[in-house]
C-alpha cells in the first residue's frame, strides 16, 4: 500500500488488538541471568519470590520459555477503555524537518495515568485480585506508576497503598491528588507506618525521603500485612511481558499498511517502555527473520547502558531486593536532579541488558537541555506536549531524521512516545527560564559506586 | 446493528470525518437577535465588527442563512492531528450504575489543550493568517482557551498575545507554561502594556485582575496594533459554527452503528461545547425530522439559563463589547469562586439562548460538590479524570441513567465530555479535604444585577 494513503493516526479495530502478550525471553538463545538471593547467592526460587509477588506473576517472572501468554478477558476489557493507542505518522514533524525519512510514533499518553505504565498496572492488579488478595503496595517517585496502579485498583475494587517519596508528596501535589481520586492511600515516605520508616526517621529526622526508602517501606508493608503483595512498574521480566502490548499493536498497525521500520527508538530508564515497544521486532531479529536498528536513549545524567557495568547488583538502594545481572551504575549511584524522573534509575532491565550486551541493540545518551529543545519543537508541530522521559526518544528520532536529510535516505523511523508532560510544567519552566543544567557525572563518580557492587559468581 | 457489537470507543476513519461545519442558525425559523452597537443601539455592521475580528469571521458571525461551510484543507489537516475524537460507550459506568440505559460520551479532552476549545482556535487562527495578519490577541482565565489558541498559532506560525488574569497567572503557573511551550507571549493582566491596564493599575494598585479587564486589554491591543485582531473562545455565533464538528462527528459515529440518542446532555458556560454537540441533532429537531430531549447543565453558582433573564446585555464586564440578547445574570454578576472556571460566565450564547427561550431545550443547575462526587465515580470506572466543567454533564447523565433504572427504560444517553481535569487538581484536593462549598446566589443578589441591564428596544 502506498504511503500516501497512510492516515495521520492508525487505530487498530478492537478485533485487531493483541489477545496475547509476547515473552521475548522465549526467543533468546542466551537467556538473561537469573535473579539471585542476596543472602545465599543462589537463584531466587518461586517460593522465595512468592512472599513478595503474587503467584502468577512469580511464574511469569521466572518463565523463560513460554512464547505467548493469553491476556485475561478482564484485562482485555480494561485495555479497551484506553487502547488501542494510536500509531501516529508524524507528517507535520517530517515537513518541519524537511526530511525524506518517514517518522512514526506510538503514543501511550492518552490515558489519565499519562503513560504506558497502565499496561502492566492492570495486569499486576488483576493477578493479585485473582489470588484473592485484598490489596497491593508500591512506591512512587513523581507519581506516574502510583497513578497507574491506583486506576487499575479502583477498577478492580482492590486496595492500593502507595508510598510516595516525601519531597514529591509535598512539592508535586497533583499526581498525589489524582491517586486520591482513584481511592488510593498515599503515604509520604519515610513514614511511621513501617519499622524501616520509623528507623530512618529516628536517624534522619528531617529527611525528605528517597525511592530506595519508599521501596523498603512498600515491601515491608506487603510482606507483613495479611492479603497484600508488592508490585513494581519497571525492570522486572513480568513488566516487559505486559508491556509487549505496545510493540504488538505497533507492529500490527504497521503490517496493516505494509510499513516496516528501519530504526526503532525508545527512552530507557528501567526499560519497561523500550522492552515493550521492541519486543516483537527484536523477536524477528533474534529468529533471523528481519533486521532492525534498535536504539535505547538514556539521560546523560544517568547513563547505565552507555557508561555502566554489566554485573550483578542490588535493584534497590536499600539492598533488600534480589540481585539482578544488569547494566548498572551501582545501587548507591544518585543521579543529579534531572527532570526525567522516570529515567533516574541506576540499573536496567536484565532482559534488555543481556540483549545490549550481546550486541542486538545500541544505546546513546543525551543531555537534558537538548531533550527539552526537541520536546518543544515536537510540541509545536505535532500538538502533543511530551513527557520529559519520552522526549529523549524524540531527540534521537529527530537526529536520525536529520541524518536522512543529509544522505537522502528514506528511512522509516518508529519511536515510542510514552507519555504526556502535563505534570512536568516546572521542568519546562526551568528550561524556558534558562535555569536547567546539564550535569553529567564524572568518571570518578561512576567508578566510585561500581567498586561497591556485591560479590557474586 | 446490534448494540452488542458496539466497541468501547468508536473512531471514525479519516475519510468519514466531517468536511463542513454546520450553521444551526440556517435551520432556525426565528433567528437569534443581532448584536447591537452599545453607542447607537443599532445592529452591529460588518464594518464595525471588522475592526475587532478578521473579515471571514465577521461574515460567519453575521450569516444566519448559509447551512454548511466547507472546512479549509489546512484546518482539516490540523484536525487530523487530534480528531476524530472518540465516541465512547460507557459500558463500565452502565455496569456500575446497574442501569438499562445506554450511555455514550463524546470525549474532546485527548489533546494537549485538554478540551474542545482547539476546534475553534485553529479556525480563528487560520482565518487571521489567511487575511495576512501578523497575530491575534485574546484573554484567558484558567488558561484552556489561551492554551488552545497558542497551539493553533504555533502550528500556523502566527503571533499570539494572551492576557491572563493576574491571579491565575501567579497561582496556576502550569497552563501559563504550556502556552510558553507553544511560543505565546503571556502577560499578567492588568498590565502596563495598554492604556486600560495602566488606568486600572493606577486606580487599584494591588488588583489581581479580572476576566473583564483582560478582555479590555486584549481588545485594545488588537485594535491599536497593526496586523492584529482579537479572538474569543465561546459565546459567539462563529464559535458555535466551528464547534459543530463535535456534534457532526458524534452523529456520524452513532449513525454508523444505527444508534439514536434519546437524551443529549452538555455543560453550558458560554455555550461553545453544548452548541457544538447538539448542532446536527437540534437541526433535525427544528426541521421536524426527529425529536431529542436536550439538557443544558450549568453550575448552581452561575445559573444564567435557570435563573437569569432573556435580555440584551453587555458581553463583558468592562462594557466595551457589543450588546447581545441572551440569558444573563447581568454583566456585573460575579459568581462565587467555583472551580469550574469555564462555566463562570454571566451570559450565554445568543443562539442557545434563543432556542431555550423558544422551548427547544431544557436546563438544570447542579451543585459543585455533587459534580465532583459524580466526577470521581466516573473516573474510577471509566478511567478518565474529567474536567470540573465536563463533570456537570456527567452528573446529569448519571441522574438520567438512574431514572432509567427506576423505570426500566432503555434510553440512549449522549453527553459531552469536554475535557480533562489534569490542571484542576487543587479543586479535587479541596473536594477530598471537605473544603469545597456550594454557594448559591440569593434571589436578591441576582435581582440586584438584573436591574442594571442596558436600556435598548
Amino acid at each position: 500500500m502506498s504511503n500516501e494513503k497512510i492516515p495521520y493516526k492508525i487505530y487498530l479495530e478492537e478485533s485487531e488488538m493483541p489477545k496475547t502478550w509476547y515473552n521475548l525471553r522465549a526467543d533468546m538463545k542466551d537467556k538473561p541471568a537469573p535473579l539471585l538471593n542476596p543472602a545465599t547467592g543462589k537463584p531466587m526460587t518461586a517460593e522465595e519470590l512468592s512472599v513478595v509477588f503474587c503467584d502468577e506473576l512469580v511464574k511469569q517472572e521466572l518463565d523463560n520459555d513460554t512464547r505467548y501468554y493469553d491476556i485475561p478477558q478482564e484485562i482485555l476489557d480494561f485495555y479497551k477503555m484506553y487502547r488501542p493507542s494510536p500509531l501516529v505518522r508524524a507528517y507535520c514533524l517530517e515537513k518541519k524537518l524537511g526530511t525524506p525519512a518517514k517518522i512514526y510514533y506510538k503514543f501511550e499518553g492518552n490515558n489519565t495515568s499519562g503513560s504506558h505504565k497502565l499496561n502492566s498496572a492492570i495486569a499486576q492488579a488483576y493477578y493479585a485480585k485473582s489470588q484473592g488478595l485484598k490489596g497491593v503496595t508500591t512506591e512512587t517517585g513523581a507519581g506516574q506508576w502510583g497513578t497507574a496502579l491506583s486506576m487499575a485498583c479502583a477498577y478492580l475494587g482492590l486496595d492500593c497503598k502507595v508510598y510516595m517519596v516525601k519531597c514529591s508528596y509535598e512539592q508535586k501535589p497533583f499526581r498525589r491528588e489524582v491517586m486520591r481520586v482513584y481511592g488510593a492511600s498515599v503515604t509520604p515516605s519515610p513514614s511511621m507506618e513501617t519499622a524501616v520508616g520509623r528507623k530512618i526517621l529516628e536517624e534522619h529526622p528531617g529527611t525528605t525521603g528517597s525511592l530506595g526508602c519508599a521501596i523498603s517501606e512498600a515491601v515491608e508493608k506487603a510482606t507483613t500485612t495479611e492479603g497484600y503483595r508488592y508490585v513494581l512498574g519497571s525492570v522486572l521480566n513480568q513488566v516487559m511481558l505486559h508491556q509487549s502490548v505496545i510493540g504488538l499493536e505497533s507492529k500490527a498497525a504497521m503490517d496493516k499498511y505494509g510499513v516496516k521500520p528501519d530504526i526503532i527508538i525508545g527512552c530507557a530508564g528501567g526499560g519497561s517502555n523500550l522492552g515493550g515497544l521492541i519486543a516483537p521486532f527484536m523477536g524477528e531479529k533474534l529468529r533471523g527473520e528481519a533486521d532492525y536498528q534498535i536504539i535505547a536513549v538514556e539521560p546523560a545524567s544517568c547513563p547505565s547502558f552507555t557508561r555502566g557495568t554489566y554485573a550483578y547488583d542490588y535493584c534497590d538502594t536499600g539492598m533488600v531486593c534480589p540481585l539482578a545481572k544488569m547494566y548498572t551504575l551501582g545501587s548507591g549511584f544518585i543521579p543529579s536532579a534531572s527532570h526525567a524522573g522516570g529515567l533516574r534509575y541506576h540499573g536496567m532491565s536484565p532482559v534488555l541488558s543481556k540483549l545490549y550486551h550481546d550486541g542486538y541493540m545500541e544505546a546513546v545518551s543525551v543531555k537534558q537541555t537538548e531533550v527539552f529543545a526537541a520536546a518543544e519543537e515536537f510540541a509545536r508541530v505535532e500538538g502533543i506536549l511530551p513527557a520529559p522521559e519520552s522526549s529523549h526518544a524524540i531527540k534521537v528520532a529527530i537526529d536520525e531524521a536529520l541524518k536522512c536529510k543529509e544522505t537522502g535516505e528514506e528511512k522509516t523511523i518508529l519511536f515510542g512516545l510514552t507519555g504526556t508532560g502535563y505534570f512536568d510544567m516546572y521542568a519546562y519552566e526551568s528550561f524556558h527560564d534558562g535555569k536547567m543544567d546539564d550535569y553529567i557525572p564524572t568518571d570518578e563518580e561512576i567508578a566510585q559506586n561500581i567498586t561497591k557492587l556485591p560479590k557474586v559468581d
